[in-house]
This record gives structure tokens, C-alpha cells and sequence, in this order.
């Protein structure tokens, strides 16, 4: 961490935040110059609340060399974590594709996708049972009966299944769900992060909207500083100003995420394109820029969906687009 | 709502969505052109999901002409709120400050702080007992105990208090608090909206990080569509490019959300831009804009704040600000 | 195109506005609601200004529906646009990739690097002579000498050449150029393209740092508008919240602009991230997405690059990007 | 400046490095980490391009801690600078209203607008005569005769005329303009900016869309560095995720531009919103927070506008806005 000090800062200020950076056990490296005078703070930085230290009148700027990231920093687990749900491996050197539909509809529905993505060649089943929307007047998901319907369809298959949660207060009734997910909406509801934090099972936790790289990995740390470290990461679009597509696809969180975090990596092309027709080009990028997984939405009938079905494959266009991911995925190996 | 048809689309395919339509109880339009069909749909659209209509296979895109928000809307409200917390109005012809500490640290300072912003001209106090913090390891708040004090405060000044809820299950909690805050972080949290919607207090919605007007409209009508209409919107910096300012504060929101909803909005200097020194001229332009009061960060030892003292004023400055405020409402009146 | 009549306007005011889209050569349909009046324009409004008729006080909203550009438009012409440089097909079933260092800098810096890169399978060598440089006091190119040594490089090679101009007054410098560059900055510097239209020679247009994909469209229309329909579009990445990356290569570009295009459209994955190590996972997801080229910086010695080094692979890693590329290509064919 | 170093340098490399930033005039301060080393630089470190210094395989990361700009630079001007056009100050305790329509359409009209802006209180008369547009086929303005036209209202009322350049070949024609303007989209057209830094004639300098603060700085720098240090910045909006406005006015770009340069800084409300109905709550915010002026689109008829009328206010209007912007002026000296 570095501190640069106003011109016109007297010795003795100076000193007295020297000797408040070496109480907090830090070494501190002195630079003056004619305009401005550098202070380079070496140590455990992460505890240091910059914008604390930014408040003082004699400090012009504050930036931090080092990641306040540290259960999830790569720089101190250099191994890829590899999450385990039922039989199957997240991360490292497998390849996770978790698919079905965006919202639970029926146990028909949910069958009979379930079966369709495992044909294709799938890992996980995915369905929303409690399901965030913009407006109050929509559809907001079946839930407890949702996930009712997520467990039949897990024991006709043996798909894991994963599904999102909205609500702490809601952890009882995901027991049996293999794989929480928490949504952009709530990648930074801390209360939600830190009971996630409390259990022993894995969490996909989606990139907000407006979240850089490291405040993702700020909300991983929340859950892993709990004592559960078993963390998916995943990108599903930002917010630009391009309105082409529902949101940017930032694929380039891949190689950054995977450089400065050891967790998994998977990416949403459904949800950040908001257009079917854009999955499969997306989710063969993915693949080629080295994620270890992605999430596809499937709808048996996409023109019957009750939500988001835009974004929605048929199981025909899913095992379409599992051929070529499995092909490129060897090539990238 | 527009829905364009897509070249080649059957004229029984077409039939079929238009009687689709008409048993939703809309009136139904149809332009035929070379290249495409226009579908002009009349009638209350709010309840009809854009995306399920996008995703019919003959439809290439939908365009929302009317907002889906009613309950907010000034079309059907045209009317200012003005919403009463104890002796003070919020909205039509009255200027509301909310001033106090970023966090509520002891008894002596909010008490300390409430009075001289009192003096100064505020109506309300803030203080934060629940801090939402980017970093696991930054001070979290006194909790319970914030809130407290906040009461304290109140007693020995007569001021109503303001204080952010993070957690549904917190509410009992914050039965004696006049006005609860909902954080950017949260403004689509639809979980904690719904249970804000069924108290009988009011509420200040901060505008989230990357969230458009109409979506900001959208989470005051999951509140409103509750029961509880006494919202209050709060503009508080949106997340753009631009890296020097924490933030960037959008003033157009003050004319743009009050021709939109006949709520209340107001304006938080001191998140938005992130530095004290910005805060005395975006406090002027806010009002300039006509917005109906302003949240201002003031401390008594910004020097010594825990969390956010960058962005706090002095008492000093903070009733410098008051003073130009004051002229320039009387001004824009 | 359709626009949204506000509530109030009288059945003159609309029968003369009907009156004036006819006497464009449009049919004109209408819809009357309870709230508004929407009227759909059906034939070629791409001349209509929208801008001029949302300034009209009866006037709510306009939206376009149909592109306004026709030239590069995909839905006039349904097959790719394929384009001769040298012996090389850019577009089409070709895979374009041009390489070479950010800036010309001596004989034997463009000739080792053009050598290198053609070994490793590049079909076209850039290098910047004229270079946009946010700061006047840095190294600005070698002018009119950097493409003499360029030309060099091509007879010596046989490799065509691309480099950027800046200035409409530079076209006689380039007459030997194969492929003229516009960058991102010049996007829409309408006078540099208009004169680029008059021209028979391939131009390689780059998107704006905050440009959306129509409006790239709408730039490669106004070369095409003038007769030179020789454009090759470029994604290299856009403006956005995140820092990490220099900017966030939107690799949605490709299927999106080959969608609404006929064009063929390269990414240039080395400006878009800034960072040599991040090149190859994402040149790997551009030709995934099904990209028709790639545009690569390469150095013969980057720690010695006169500008942008950070971004430029050694002519050994950019052989490694080659070959996964060329295997990744076969697969989506 | 700042390079922090990778783990693993070894002394003689980091020796090699410290010996070529001493061989530039900067001193060196080392502190040296457990995880990592940080070189400070001290001296004048304008010169110095970060690009390439980050490139170095030994450099994780360099931050600039003072800013590449010099002229432009309050630390080395402390006084604000004041244009002098005609009998007009701009900059300083000097307020400037610049109104005119956005296209020279005729004698008629051109003169009318700046008898009633000159009646209302402006003090210098805009007009555009070349105008940027994203279409083609969109009208471009009156060219050489729109300057003529201008020179007219110029006679007709003593109003100093402002206009915008497209091309530097056309200099010649604004012999006998009083303000140059550079529109947004030419910001960082530096062949342009270097022309102009040429001549002895103010400069009216526009963001761009996607432009931050230092970036206009530099942008100014450019103009200042060939010896024209007239210079005028404007805000006139930026763009980012709302797509309710035309563009969101950054209206804390005044007190930012003013901390960091002594150049004055004027906003234009009409171009940033693209709705009238906006501009007086903009204007009166921008004159609030300090701006040194504004750049208001005033049209006669405004339904008959050729291009952004939903822009342009009428002369009534215009007097209205007047009216409250030197009272809020008033105020907040």
C-alpha cells in the first residue's frame, strides 16, 4: 500500500502516521520529493481500511499494491481448488457444464430437461425456484415446491442440482440442493454471503452487474473467511453502455480470475447475452479462453417459458452446442 | 408495447400471438411492411413479461412505450408525496437534510454530532449501525447497539433518525427508527423490498451502482405494491468509467425521477463523489436541480472516523453548506 | 420506426405529422390508447432524422425498429463480403491474422518481426507509423519513414501491410498501404472517413471505446456510403467499469456484428487487455466465436518496445497462439 | 511514480532498472516487501511512458502518482486563466452564457436567435456550420456558408461566435471565428488538437463520450503544448449505462477540472440530456457547483429544427433559464 502526503505536510504529522502504520505492524518506506512525498507500506495491508487512511487531512491518495483478498488469493494457494458435488469434479482439469431451465415449471418439465442435458452430456441440473425480477408484477418461481421438483428430477437422473437463493432465512429448505447460487443482484448482500459462509457446501457465486474482478473476490472471501471455501466463481455479464445485448460478456474474467484466485471459473453466456441465438458462439469462447465450466439454460418448449426464455436452448441446440465445447476443450488441453 | 414480427412469420402464427394478447385483455394493432410487422399493443401492459414475448420464436424484438410500474407513476399520481416523519415533511414544497456520522461509533460523538447539525439546519439524522463493507475484514458497525445510540441521540434532539437495514430479520429492530434505509447494494434485494412493503414506516431507496431509473422505480414498486407507499428515492452516484470521483453523480435524476413518480428524491453528496471537498458544490447543484432535501456526511473528528471519513464533513463545514443551500432554494422556488 | 404521440395532442396536430411521413414515401399506421397514440412508420425511414421528429412537442418518444444502415447491412446483403489483399481473402471461410509490433521502429525491427510472424502463419504485418498517443509528450511514430520501412518489410516478405492514419491529409503516404487502419479514436471522425470512401483500397475500422455496434455500422457506412465497400470491421475492446484490463474485449462483437452485417469482423485481443499474457486466452475465444480474423502485436524484444510493449507477445509465443488457434478454427468449422 | 516489482527480480535486474530511471533525472527510493518491491520515482516523471515501463517482465504493476500534464496543471498555475474574446472574460469570476442553434439554417434565422440570446443575456453566439453526425445520410450542415451566415448575426448584434471544426484543413475558413470548438468525438483527434495548438485563437474543448478528466487534460495539453493556451474545457456529458438521458452530465467535472487545472470550465446541459425540458435544471445545477459557464442550444422554431431540436429551447425559455442562472450565480459568490 502506498500513501502519498500533501505538499506542505509538517515532519511531526508525518511521523505521527508513521508511527500509527508501524503500530498495525507494518514497515514504512519513506520517498520525499519536491511536490509530493510517497509512503510505501510493506506487510499484511490487508486489514488497513484505505479509505481510513485516504480521510486524513495530510494524505492526498491511497492506492493498494497488494489484493485485500487473501482465502481466495492465488498468490497463497497456488493450486486450483477442486470442489466436489456427488460424482462430479469443479475445477482443475475438469470441465463442469450445469444446464436446464430458468425457472421450475412442472416435474414433467423438469424431468424430462433433466434427462435431455444429462443424454447431452451435462454434470449438473440447474432450475430456479426462487427467482429475482425487476418488476413485483412477474412471476417469482414456484419455491419450496420448486425445489421439491429440482430433488425428483435429481433422483430420476442423478444430476446434482443447483438453484439460487434470494434469502437466508430460505438456507433449511436448500438441505438437499447440492450447489447454492447466489445471483448478481446479491453478489454483495454481506448478510447472505456470511451464513453461506456458516455451511459446508459449495456456492456459485455470480459477478454483480457493476462489480470489478476484485470486489467478486471480496464477496468469495466473505463466504471462504466463514470457514466454507468451497466457492464457484462466475461471470454472466456486466453493464455497459452497449444495449445490443442484454448485458457484456466479459470472458476476459477467466484468464484474470484464474490468475489471482485458485477458485473455479465458469461462465453464463445465457443470461449475459439475453439471445439464444448468441449462447452457442459464447459458451465455444468460454471454453476456448480456459473456463472450467459453464451454465446454459434448456427449456424443453422455449416458447412456453414463464420467464426468460429468450435465452433459452432447446435440448437439440444444448447437445449441439456440448459437441463442440467437448472438442475445443481437448484442443485447449 | 411494440412487438415486431420477424420476416417470414406466418399470417396463422401471427393469429395466434394477437388472440394470445387480446385475452391478456390488450388491444391489438397491427402495421404490415415489407421487410417487418408491427404489433402495437394498448392497454395496461405492466403485467405482460417483455422477455416471454421476445422469446416466441416469429418475434425479433419487444419495446416497452408505457413503464411497468404504476403504483410510482406520476401518470397516475400526479400529485407530489409529501411524507411526514415526525414534525418534518418530505417532498412537495419542503427542503429535507439528513446529516450525521457515516458509522455510529459511541454515545458522545452521534450526540455530539446530532447537535451541532441540528443547529446548523438538518432534519433528519443518519448514522450507519449496520455498515455494509466491501472487505470481510472492515469494521461491520455497533449493530444493536448503533441503533441505540442513534435512539439517544433522537431523545436529546428532537431530530428523527435515518438507518440502513441489511437484513430482513433485523426489522423488529428497527421498530423506533423513523426512516429505514436501503443501500445501493440492496436496491434489488427483492427479498428484503417485499418485507419493507408490509411495515408502516418509511423508506429511503438509494438507487444501486448500475441501476436505470426505471429499475430504481421498479424496486420502490415492490415496496409500494406492498402497502407501504411513503418512499423516498435517493440518487447516490452511479458506476462509471471514470475513476477520479468514487462515483458519478447523476443529477439529471432529480428532474428526471420527479417528472417520472411523484415521490420524493433526494440527493447523497458524499457516497457519490467519495471526497469531502466535492460535496459543498454537488450539494448546491442538487438543490439547483429542485431536489426535494440531501444526505450529508458529518463528523466531528473526520480525522479519527472508522469507515467513509473521506467523504464527512465538519460540523463547521457542514453548516457552511446549509447556509447556500438555504439561498439557493429561495432562489429556484 | 415507430413514434409514441403524448396524451393531449390533438387529431390535427397528428394528421399533419401523418401527413408529412407520407410525403417521405412511408405508410403510416395508428394506434390510438387511453395514455397514448403510437404510430408505426413502415418502409425506408432510414433517411428520417429521428432526432427531428422526437424534437416535435406532440411527440413522446421515437424508436427505431429497422437499422439505418443499408450499405453493411446483412438484411440487403445476405452473403459475407469477402476481400482480396495480395493473395489473401479476408471474410468469408478465411482466418485472417495480422501481426506485427505496436510501432515501426527500425529496418531491422520490422523486418525480423515480419519474418517471425510470417513463419508462424500470419497473412498480413502491421505496424504503426502514425501513432495516437493520449499524452503530447510521447513517442508519436516514425511518419512518413515507418511506412518506407514497412514496404521494406513487405518486399522482403511478401507479407501485405496495415498501418493506422490519422489524417486525411496523409492518403498519398499510404498509396502503397494495403489496408488502412482507422482507430478507435477515429471512429467517428466523419471528415477522415468520408474521405477514406473515395478510395479503392480495404480499410480496417476499429470500434470506439464507447461505441456501440451500430454505430460502428453506421461509421463503416459513411466509407461505404462514398463507393468503398472494401471495410473490414475491428472489436479491441470497450470503456468500462472495470480496470483490471485495460478495457473489456467484447467478443459478443462477433456473432452480433456478422449477424446484422455482411462485413467480416477481426478482434484485436493485444489493446483490448493491455496485458501480453491475457492475448492468447482470448485470441483462443475470438476464433471460438467464430471471428474471421485476429489482429496480434508482436515484438521482436518487447522489454525494449518504444510504446504499448505491455500488450505484445515475442515471436515464440506468438507461434504457441498460432498453432492453438489454426486447431481451434477446424473445430467450429 | 510507482513500479512495483514481481517477486522473484533478482538485485541485478532490479539495478539495471533503478540505473535507466536515474539516467532520466528521477531519484529512487527502494522499500523492499516480503511479497513484493516498490520503486518510488521522484522528479519529473511527465516524460516518462508508463506503457512501457510496466512491459518490463520484472514490473507486476506502475501507478502514476502525479499527473502527465503540465500546462495545463494547477499545482505549476495556481491562478485561474481568463480568456479575453471580444469585450468577453471567460474563466475567472467571469460567468459566460454561449446559446444559438445547433445548425446555421439561414440569415433569417441565425440572426433572429442571436438578437434574442444577445436580448436574454448571452455573451457569445454558437451555431454549428459542420456538424458531426453518426448517419450518412443525415444533414451535415451549411459548411463554408454557415460561417458566413454567422459573421452576419456576428455584425447584426456584436455577439463573438462559436463553431465546430471537423478538419483541419478547414482552418482557414474559421479565420475569422472567435471560438474553435473540438466536439466530443474529436477529443482525442490529436493531428486536429496539433493544428490548433498553432494558432492564437481560444479553443473551446468538448469531453468525449468515453473520456475521463485526465484525459481531457491531456487533451488540452496537446493544444497548450504548441503554444495556444487558450483553452476552454466542457462537460456536455458522458455515456454509460442510462439510456433514459441522451448522455449522463457529470456536473462534478466542475469543482474536478477546476481543483486540477486553472483553465475554465463550462457545461453544456443541452447536448447531455438531449431533452429541453431538462436544460433549466441542468444549467441551474452547473452554475451551483461553479461553472465558469454554459453552452445552451436555443433554436426560433424549434419544431422545425433540421437536426437535435429535442435539444433546443426557445428564446422564452432561454430568458427564463437566464433569469434564474444569474440569481443562483449571485448566490454562490
Amino acid at each position: 500500500m502506498i500513501a502519498v502526503l500533501k505538499r506542505g505536510t509538517t515532519d511531526k504529522e508525518m511521523q505521527s502516521l508513521i508511527n500509527w502504520f508501524e503500530d498495525q505492524g507494518l514497515k514504512v518506506h519513506v520517498s520525499k520529493g519536491e511536490y509530493e512525498t510517497i509512503i510505501g507500506l510493506i506487510g499484511d495491508t490487508s486489514r488497513i481500511d484505505a479509505d481510513l487512511v485516504e480521510s486524513l487531512d495530510m494524505v492526498e491518495t491511497v492506492k493498494r499494491i497488494s489484493e485485500p483478498f487473501k482465502k481466495a488469493n492465488r498468490k497463497f494457494h497456488p493450486d486450483d481448488t477442486v470442489i466436489k458435488v456427488g460424482d462430479t469434479l469443479i475445477g482443475g482439469k475438469n470441465l463442469t457444464v450445469i444446464a436446464g431451465p430458468c425457472s421450475v415449471e412442472s416435474e414433467e418439465q423438469i424431468v424430462e430437461v433433466a434427462k435431455a442435458v444429462k443424454d447431452a452430456g451435462a454434470t449438473l441440473l440447474r432450475g430456479g425456484a426462487f427467482k429475482p425480477r425487476t418488476s413485483p408484477y412477474d412471476f417469482q418461481g414456484l419455491h419450496e415446491e420448486g425445489i421439491k421438483l429440482l430433488l425428483t428430477a435429481k433422483k430420476e437422473t442423478g444430476l446434482p442440482i443447483v438453484t439460487e437463493i434470494m434469502n437466508a432465512n430460505h438456507i433449511p429448505l436448500f438441505e438437499e440442493v447440492d450447489v447454492i447460487q447466489v445471483g448478481a443482484r446479491n453478489m454483495q448482500n454481506f448478510e447472505l454471503l456470511k451464513e453461506l459462509g456458516k455451511l459446508n457446501k459449495p456456492v456459485l457465486l455470480k459477478r454483480g452487474l457493476a462489480n470489478t474482478f476484485k470486489e467478486l473476490l471480496m464477496s468469495a472471501e466473505y463466504i471462504m473467511a466463514g470457514g466454507n471455501e468451497q466457492v464457484i466463481l462466475c461471470e454472466r455479464g456486466i453493464r455497459t453502455f452497449e444495449t445490443y445485448t442484454r448485458n457484456t460478456l466479459d470472458i476476459s474474467a477467466v484468464p484474470v480470475l484464474k490468475e489471482l484466485s485458485h477458485l473455479p471459473v465458469i461462465i453464463d453466456p445465457s443470461h449475459a447475452t439475453g439471445m439464444s441465438r448468441l449462447v452457442k458462439p459464447m459458451a465455444f469462447a468460454a471454453v476456448a479462453a480456459g473456463a472450467d465450466g459453464l451454465m446454459i439454460e434448456v427449456h424443453n418448449n422455449p416458447s412456453k417459458a414463464l420467464c426468460d426464455g429468450a435465452q433459452s436452448l432447446t435440448p437439440a441446440q444444448f447437445a449441439d452446442v456440448m459437441q463442440g465445447v467437448e472438442k475445443i476443450r481437448k484442443v485447449i488441453e
